[in-house]
């Protein structure tokens, strides 16, 4: 290498990816949409656009077995692949995975991971169509890319929010970190005291979040039986906060939310009062929850608004006026992309 | 888990991704051909198929980053993807790529093993759509996923070779397992002595072989220019032997390859004949040249015949005649799978 060292964590993820891709163009016809979205548009000249994404999860930064069951670890790698695939309106058909494992794991345990891939493919209809497996000199990594399809009139980008869309997220939001908080808090009260009861009664919802979050097709089904094409979508894996500001940037627009619409669960309100946290904040910035961050045309209102599980929390506007967050109190507070996991 | 502990060992790669695939059946008309092959199939009511195929490299496992430059690696990583489209008789078009990263790395590493990846993308003509970058507690692990197309009627599985074709190399074989072994040695070398010079001279072309493989794609071309579709084909990843018994247990037919016509460079040769090691058995079981095995029909031999880079090591019969290397001396000796790194 040459002789001048800069450290990954002066960029962070998007800034890195952003050096390291520049140098890359487009040269088949074929690749529709490369790097900036949930998924990449690949058009084989059939009626439909091919989506394709990949996500790597890793023991120790995105899971950790102490209290995941494998079970719910492998539902999980699927889930949140198949969400991409919503993210773009598409239907998810096809998953490979690529595993690696150390000697620590037994056939059992493996086959454990699979009845959870398993529960996935068929909850999401995907067929597992390949993949690699290979050993692993120390964690479990699962790396798994998903591919689905959808009509080349109905695909939903991040760039194309417009002023005056309803910003809409379907169901509620910060459960999934909470559920985080519960089960570190757990774990740090039993390598304590090995003999303590965990403690998560009246917890299992937060926890079922965080451990087996659910990929929205049944939003995306519904919309799709309503006619309503998104002006555009993202999953929520980051934060609202951080989420919202990549359709902000990327649509060249601004987005006023109101902390008094953001749907939070009373189960995740309670915790994070009982923690000493701010329930608008785990909303906000919390991630992992899954859910879809989607913009609407004025005119769709009508079709969606007594929708129990979709939720109205903003409007779209131009750049100039900022990316705010209108708090209960009425003053404006500029959204923060949460930091993320850092190098 | 339940009580039973069955140890990975006890199954090997092949006999886990049967026990644990057993339970998955394909639900999607679209999904024509699912784990088993080089790349899945999937028709997208296009003219073409779509493929797909993922592979995984763990720094320790895969690779030793004390001899294998970043931008090798990078080069590498995409051409052994590519090289599974070929074994397809297919052509590759785009490639996600997945990267956890510890902050060893710095930002100016992270960009060498990108120019290998650029390198190869131009090389091989294929776009980078998409990824995943994340942290990693210990060592370097990279997936890709590639994706490529191939005409309908112009498709080569693995279990389709009949009885009287002929079985073609193209390249030679064993040269990636010596350049290995040469690495090896080295590292030891330089480990015992830290001041000494490494001994590369006259190992150029071995070093290259394990460095910075070839996906064979100039076959495919001229392959398709010929009018040839393969009755079979695979790429050889795991030895020659190995990467055999697949096509012949897979198409139910039996093989006699002769031990006189495999292809072996000179550089190779030597070297094994250096390290006390039979050459004919590195050529067998060395794996990683990522060169193509495939089957061809007696009436296509006429087109083939002159080619200076495809080799003719055997023929296919009925199983069951066997599946023997016939060796110099005349005496048939049953193929051996080499045995997989071992969990």
């Amino acid at each position: 290498m040459s002789g001048t060292r800069t450290e990954l964590s002066t960029l962070g993820e998007f800034g890195l990816i952003d050096r390291i891709t520049r140098n890359f163009s487009i040269h088949n016809p074929e690749s529709v949409k490369g790097i900036g979205d949930d998924a990449a548009v690949i058009d084989t000249n059939a009626d439909t656009y091919t989506l394709i994404s990949t996500d790597m999860l890793l023991e120790g930064i995105h899971f950790d077995l102490s209290y995941m069951p494998l079970q719910h670890l492998g539902y999980k790698a699927v889930a949140v692949n198949v969400s991409d695939i919503a993210a773009m309106y598409g239907i998810p058909k096809q998953i490979t995975i690529s595993l690696a494992l150390s000697n620590r794991f037994s056939v059992e345990s493996v086959e454990g991971l699979y009845e959870g891939i398993l529960a996935a493919c068929e909850e999401y209809n995907v067929d597992l169509v390949g993949g690699d497996t290979t050993a692993s000199r120390s964690g479990l990594v699962i790396s798994v890319s998903v591919l689905g399809i959808t009509e080349k009139n109905k695909i939903a980008y991040r760039n194309t929010a417009q002023p005056n869309d309803i910003v809409c997220v379907s169901g509620d939001l910060g459960g999934a970190y909470m559920g985080l908080q519960i089960l570190e808090r757990e774990k740090q009260a039993f390598l304590q005291s090995p003999d303590m009861q965990p403690e998560l009664e009246g917890k299992e919802y937060i926890l079922q979040r965080q451990l087996r979050p659910i990929a929205r097709m049944d939003i995306i089904h519904e919309l799709r039986e309503l006619n309503i094409v998104p002006t555009s979508m993202i999953d929520i894996s980051d934060g609202l906060a951080s989420d919202m500001l990549h359709i902000c940037r990327q649509s060249g627009v601004g987005v006023a939310l109101f902390e008094e619409h953001l749907p939070i669960d009373a189960q995740t309100y309670d915790t994070a009062v009982e923690m000493h946290l701010d329930p608008s904040t785990c909303a906000l910035n919390g991630g992992e929850d899954y859910e879809l961050l989607f913009t609407i045309r004025q005119e769709d209102f009508e079709k969606v608004k007594n929708h129990a599980d979709i939720f109205f929390i903003g409007y779209i506007h131009e750049a100039a006026k900022g990316t705010d967050l209108v708090t209960k109190a009425g003053s404006r507070i500029p959204l923060q992309a949460q930091g993320w996991v850092h190098f």
